[in-house]
């Protein structure tokens, strides 16, 4: 493929070696796709198919994949939907309906600022699924991170960042302090943008919201300061800053009157080459962790074509781009899930699968409170309590002149039958244990918290 | 994790950069293992549960991963078999259950030669899930190839391979020409194995048979050379050879009397260093493509330890590695297929799956039959066709001087309305059309190659 849009917009400025290197060569795909179209006889289907009579006891006369006939019990989904390749980027219907949704969710913040979204559904990219919102990140890690280079990401972050980044790419994560005062510290953010770009001509930073493990979800007002900030930013640097935006839990913001959309929303709104990647998937918006569908999305900017047919050849390039990474790494993802994933769009529509989750949010939201009112009335001079209003997670810093993360972790499991997950990074200035209350029953967090007080006073 | 068996093994040698620098850290998974255990209140999990009827309309008293009622139509596994993440290296049954699989396809050989493989159980790892046969590709080249390193293949070999070696991760692929006089060219194959120990600490090989695009599938008497040349080869160059057996096509081999097993089972009594690594998966074995669940398991050498004891340490530092890699990639693989694999496995038993199977490849085997026969009457002098018993495919080869191949498909599917894929890499001798018989009928076939027979006289 000629990339000949691509190339000409600050997206190939911030690509990886591998970035530009990898490409879906459209061969195979070329010639199965015209004879799907053109040929009577078509041999270039890489998957036996056969009359169902001729490999299944009393099989119909269907031209089908053929299949085991021990699979039938486990499914109801039709054999077309189980047992073939999905494609490479997704099942189409999937990626168009993950398009719709995302639209959809902009409407659910309180604010309901539909005007204001403009560019949204223009220059959002149709999403490629990924294999869970793991696999978005690597995906858009490689895409954009060459060895030895650098990505932003507050100090407290998803583990697996780590393992991504640094371990597997072997690239560099820069972090920022995330907390002052309670608030988030944009002023930290911008000073290692400004000290990034001093040796890299582009920006890449990740940002998670509601976070795990500290829980932090901003409020509308701090989503504008975040924006502004990556904004002037952006303008004083002069390069591209792409925005990893991992919107894993997304819908479980507990702050009434607050909800906020995904910053994803407002970033696509914003003329400067500040470049939203919306990372998302099944895994926790739709409860489904074991199916591995998750969907990466890019906004694009209207500055960088001339015209509605520049765009539609520019999302057609950077497609091919992701799926060369796909092809070569997974080759695609299951198709059962995507199915399903289908099939409850089509059963249920969007109004009530939220309606459906929304059980779950409540019930979670009802624990957020406990726990946090609980843990409030501590009152214990060597802790506090990281902001927190939304996703599954609290984190509680420990004074590291006192208290050190993994053995409070240990006494709390040994003594008081607790566990959590202590996070010891000193260097990163970190000290502290995270509380998935998503997993614990309201009716145990006041024991949950009586005993974490008990434990600090050994202490 | 220190791996200090794995780093006095052969392995280690071979490992690209990031296969020395990646592992699986053992922190979250340290604490949520002991919590599962020790726990009365588990805070580590991080997926929301709660008490079924408090999210689902006349739901039970159960604890269970909260999901949505709109999922329960389309799958009769239990839901804990459909939400939850599945582990990092696979369910753990599923493992167990294709590690005996494993055992238990040596025995499929006609020669039956079970004395001779006595160290398969005990030095085979337990099989890593894959996100599909692909992904077990990708991770084995991650594991071993650091950018500009060589692995080695037939010049006629799946195109995959070369986006996951060259574009994905910037390594480069040295061919050698795949047939000589219609038999395997092993002087070829030591050629360039020779050639390059000469500038690399190690060598890696990927081997697939049957193949795609040829159908190319060793007889015995052939698998013995094939060993016989990697043994000499490493005596010669006292290098680790690392061969990566893709067995995605196994089971279907049509030679009658010649069933040969894997390569993998007699690379596995080699004293020498040369290792197999079997990469195959339930996508074409039980013919669920879809599924996208693969699975790399590890030849070990009983000289690389002194007892029994360091062996399970190794396979465990080894599995520690390969868990790194799926974690930083895709976390871990789609539940529902791995569930569907272990019911099938208890419903049928493994004969009973083979039997199921076999009315699949026998279907197969009368096309292969009768495609091969009617191309072979064709008697034209501009044309050749591959060796071939086995798999999906077989491959024509064309005259370079007279006919391009792709202009052939081309006027083949405007002409004469048949698709097929053309493959054409002058640089690497290669000019031909892969023709995918395992999903064209046998009543077609005859149609089919009189087509191809009309073609080719046009030229």
């Amino acid at each position: 493929m000629n990339f000949k849009i691509l190339i000409k917009t600050p997206l190939w400025d911030a690509f990886s070696d591998l970035g530009r290197r990898i490409f879906l060569p459209e061969g195979i795909f070329y010639w199965s796709g015209r004879a799907k179209k053109e040929a009577e006889l078509n041999a270039t289907i890489g998957s036996a198919y056969g009359y169902e009579r001729d490999f299944i006891e009393g099989g119909t006369e269907e031209w089908l994949p053929c299949y085991l006939d021990a699979i039938k019990p486990y499914s109801n989904l039709k054999i077309d939907s189980l047992v073939p390749y999905a494609s490479i980027g997704g099942v189409q219907a999937i990626r168009e309906i993950w398009k719709k949704w995302i639209i959809k969710k902009s409407l659910y913040d309180i604010l309901n600022e539909k005007d204001k979204l403009g560019l949204l559904e223009k220059y959002t990219t149709t999403p490629i699924v990924t294999q869970g919102v793991t696999n978005g990140i690597f995906l858009c890690c490689s895409l954009f991170l060459s060895p030895s280079e650098y990505i932003i990401s507050p100090n407290k972050r998803w583990g697996n960042y780590d393992n991504i980044i640094n371990k597997f790419l072997g690239a560099n994560i820069k972090s920022f302090e995330f907390f002052v005062n309670q608030e988030i510290n944009l002023q930290g953010m911008k000073d290692v943008i400004l000290d990034v770009a001093k040796y890299q001509e582009k920006i890449i930073i990740i940002l998670n919201f509601p976070n795990n493990p500290t829980g932090y979800t901003p409020k509308r007002a701090e989503i504008e300061k975040i924006v502004n900030t990556l904004k002037e930013s952006q303008k004083q640097i002069k390069k591209p800053i792409i925005v990893l935006v991992d919107d894993a839990y997304e819908p479980y913001v507990y702050n009434e009157g607050e909800i906020s959309r995904s910053l994803f929303y407002d970033l696509i709104e914003v003329q400067e080459d500040v470049i939203p990647i919306k990372l998302d998937g099944i895994t926790k918006e739709l409860l489904i962790y074991g199916g591995r569908v998750g969907f990466a999305t890019f906004g694009l900017k209207p500055a960088w074509v001339n015209n509605d047919e520049e765009l539609e050849v520019l999302k057609e390039e950077l497609n091919n781009k992701l799926e060369g990474i796909t092809r070569s790494t997974i080759s695609n993802t299951n198709h059962f899930y995507q199915a399903l994933t289908v099939q409850i769009f089509q059963d249920k529509g969007m109004d009530d699968i939220v309606k459906e989750r929304d059980k779950v949010r409540r019930l979670l939201k009802s624990r957020y409170k406990k726990i946090n009112e609980e843990l409030s009335s501590l009152e214990l001079p060597d802790i506090s309590i990281d902001p927190n209003s939304g996703g599954f997670f609290l984190f509680i810093n420990l004074n590291p002149n006192k208290i050190k993360a993994s053995e409070f972790a240990d006494h709390l499991l040994k003594k008081y039958k607790i566990g959590v997950i202590p996070i010891e990074k000193l260097n990163d200035n970190i000290n502290g244990i995270r509380i998935a209350y998503a997993s614990i029953d309201l009716e145990k967090i006041s024991e949950f918290v009586t005993r974490i007080r008990q434990a600090l006073k050994d202490f």
